[in-house]
């Protein structure tokens, strides 16, 4: 099968990362990857949630939205009118554990550490762009409260990027885009350490089952993107732009 | 390790259903799964989501709740004050999507088939007691409307179950009770079809990243116990009780 | 007239009482009342709402829900969509009140014990059920807190039986089911002291005006079935299991 | 027992009507009952409630308010901040059962008559006398739909009155104020038919159970009092008024 | 162009006030500005906002809301179904801003002054109407704070009027009425010290953008029209009733 | 007085507009104020309100967001905990309202067109930038209905520009920045057609009231600097980038 845009079957979207796109931020980044655009920031509140007062520990809680028009037909506001979407519900409590793992949250005083991505163009894996732009905002913002002298040792202990594999006609591809999205089998959500281990897996076949052996392919590919991933994320975070 | 209740590290908790637990319901059981006990109902409602109006096909959708005194601690009742739980979202619509998926719903006219879970006691596996319970009320439900001529064909295209499967101390260890889930270091969930493909998979390792090698094995050890989930569904839609 | 199921327009329905039905709770009783059916429990919470902070009193606080499947069509959940039915607010009220007046609240400290009554199948006199279950939920609980020297006197100070009376065709029945409720021209719900005194009354004539005689054969028919739901109620709590 | 204002024990307070109160709503009154004081409108809305759609018939509805000035310690406005009040869907419950049963609903067209009941000041009683003004406020209304032909025949079948009587040290009285409420072991409204029967009836004794003499007492006060009010009710709207 | 009650172009209508119309609040008027008619209460709560707490410092807020037969067509009350409509948001914060501007929150302890105005027939001229009936009320309310020694000093800095004036057939009007101002080209509603300063403006031309020299006659309408309302609240605080 | 950014007292920040920011919807800008930024993006929905169904008029409405990260304390997302600030209700009916004054609504038949502002970064002005850089979506997004065939003939009936105007120490500032205006004593929004007659104003002097010479010297400053503001608007739309 010919891709789409002509990729190969184990190639990433074409990422690019504008680092500080908010300045008012402690941390933020717009990501752009292929043609899904998200602004993560990450931003601290001088408080945390009523069950972790006068525990000393700090908390990391994160919000997903998506801009009404970063969809074909406008995607009306989450909490606008009636409930809050449970499909960004369950993004930003994906996006909110992974990260929230990565923090000592020990070291970080009675803080609350807020991770906010806001779609403004959605064509396929916006939760894994959050995921890997917002892991960029954290590792900034934290860095900017150790400069400011607010906490003393790193809080930081790890680094975690995302990516999406599907089944499209029975054969594994990496990294789909809405238009394969739409017409795949399968899709599997991998979050994994920057060393390639598993942290969170999220994926559903709503076309057909799969096989252990599919399942292992697309493990395969997304271990084979982590590394690519995170060396973007790093390079963003030394200074390097991406275009 | 020893597990708390005896078990060998595959095995399932002690299951017993109680199939038409409430009468009113077209389908519905009490399933009991080691101290976990969930009452799961299927009903059906006569019309369908706005999207769907005169498309002539129906729809299924789930929710979840847990009654107040279900943990140890009270939980709260959803949606009475403040937002729902996003676990709660989460859970609901994983439910939906893994029973949807099995109803041919351009056979079932316009309708809703509503599943219902409500935990009367929670002891870890939630989730799961709930789609394995839910896909019996589902089919009992599906017979009913067929034996009322409401629905002419099947509508029931295949059978799933779910299981967890978790890692504690390096090594995995099926079902896990909510005393070992508070011990394990990951959790995978695992909806598998009858004949042991996956469908939808849930996981995450809060406190150290899986290897491949570790995932497989809870993979084999819910592909194992998959098998004898579905012939409890079957036998207790045949008549058995288990106890 | 004859009535549906055969009883003496002086009779109860078939009574079972299925004590500590949630081990979690430390008071629960699924009560059986004919066909409709309850879970009734009694839990505690460590704090009491903003007006008793710092008063040293406790407070009682109930909360009534049905199960979407309780009812022959599909019953919405409470909360979910939109506000709360105004039919379960009364009802929660009407239990909560009649339950509190009966805990000495400077006894238990500053703890909310929260009464929860899910109605697990709805066939009319789900408020009443709901109050004689949960009459005996909450005894247990307050003797946990006893035995567990969390509380030192006993806090109970009675108890309470409710039951409803109907007039059809002009005469008086006693408990009514719902196919005989809905034909009813009165319905009145008595809440009585195990003696016989009158606690709380709640009635309405939607088809035909009452005459003061007729008002006095419902509290005759009322005061007569007291003492034996009382009966039931303690028996429950000396161990014994109606069925 | 002395009464606050001197009043005799079956003594009502004083009345005083103000008829076409809100000149824009087709029937209007502000009653003022001793100190208690509210504005009843009855408004005609030209839809119905969905499960009346297509069935010719409407309906009545009817909501309750206090003005946040109307109490001592100010009453935050009810769904401005978290859920509406329970005693406010108490209430209107009330006052819409009551007046909608003296509708024919089958006579007013697909129409809602909303009874809107807001109280400027609050003395005890505002239940009641909701109900005394609202009566009014309703008959003038169908009277006005009559008039500009919209409706053919009387609409109205009935005339009702509400008032409280209350026990204080084992003695009843009429019609409580707000203090004497304060100080009363027992409580009842009572809702009549113009010639004495009952309608719907809502009472407790938080304070001391009641014996059946003593209710009948209470039965006694109620009954004598409405045909006074219905005499008010009517000569207000045949144009007199009550200062 | 003849006005519709025959005013002259720089007329206000008729004004009427009563004082202390709700005793229970500390202050309170109905104000009847032509048929608009407005109850305006000053109330206070020993309590401040969050974000003053422990700073000795109160704080004043606003609420608008219509009773619902206050207009032709029923006004649903505010946040009883759905959220709260954007006009009563407008409405109450303007009315909170320039209230809360005349008084010295460091004066009056850590209370809130609530101004609470609700509309009991709406005839144009809301917002006007409920600013200046709500300083009489705050002026009342600041002095019996004074009067019962809870607050020293006078906290009361200013006196504020509001008046609106509209463009029709391209012509300026003071004090529009519904009629009037469904027709007008621009409304303009100015709020100014008693001695003609401006404290807020807030216009629109949604039929015909304004010049200056328009603009200019509408300032200078609303200006000569401001001492006569002051005097109107001066009078009536000093105890003269209007009508 | 020095300006923080050495402005000239009647000089505009410097303004950056990238059109088409949002390829997604038919007309999007980035509208870049010096540091405040602005998403707009207009879309169309193919259906109205309630209220013009079957009237075969269109709408429009608008909304404003702040994203978290765009203040320098993080901004609550509005409707997610709570109900909606009600300075965003302010601020998107104010745009809501002048740019749906400039549509036919006639022409563009059963349609909504949606005009989103989403500040990404808040330095003062975000309300004025909001329409400036709306009404630049809002003229793409109806060329694009016209180039589509969807509508037949222009349905844009001008222009506006919107600026603000403060008084800091008793003398007029165009344009504030956010610490100027927290210095301000006055501040004006002033919405202008393109030719420079007023369309809406909203302005308060919370610090000290305006004299008249005051408010003309704003509108001045305001009327001069629209023609500005009015042809980078008509520039950008001719496929200019300002930077």
């Amino acid at each position: 099968m010919k891709r789409i845009d002509g990729r190969n079957f184990d190639a990433l979207r074409e990422i690019r990362v504008t680092r500080d796109f908010v300045p008012s931020a402690p941390g933020s980044v717009l990501i752009e990857w292929g043609r899904t655009r998200v602004i993560c920031t990450a931003t601290v509140e001088d408080r945390v949630p009523p069950f972790l007062v006068n525990t000393g520990r700090g908390w990391l809680s994160a919000e997903y939205g998506m801009l009404p028009g970063s969809t074909d037909r406008r995607k009306p506001r989450d909490g606008r009118r009636g409930p809050i979407d449970g499909r960004t519900v369950e993004i930003q409590r994906l996006v909110g554990r992974n990260l929230r793992n990565l923090v000592r949250l020990d070291r970080i005083g009675p803080r609350t550490i807020w991770i906010d991505c806001d779609v403004v163009e959605a064509d396929g894996g916006t939760r894994t762009a959050s995921i890997n732009g917002a892991w960029i905002a954290l590792a900034d913002c934290l860095e900017d409260l150790r400069e400011r002298k607010l906490i003393k040792a790193d809080a930081l202990v790890g680094g975690v990027a995302a990516v999406s594999v599907g089944i499209i006609e029975g054969a594994p591809y990496l990294d789909l885009c809405y238009e394969e999205d739409a017409r795949a089998e399968a899709d599997v959500n991998f979050v994994m350490t920057h060393d390639g281990r598993l942290v969170e897996i999220q994926g559903g076949a709503e076309g057909r089952p799969l096989e252990k052996a599919q399942f292992d392919a697309c493990w395969d590919l997304a271990a084979g993107a982590v590394p690519r991933i995170a060396e973007i994320q790093h390079r963003t975070r030394e200074g390097e732009r991406f275009a």
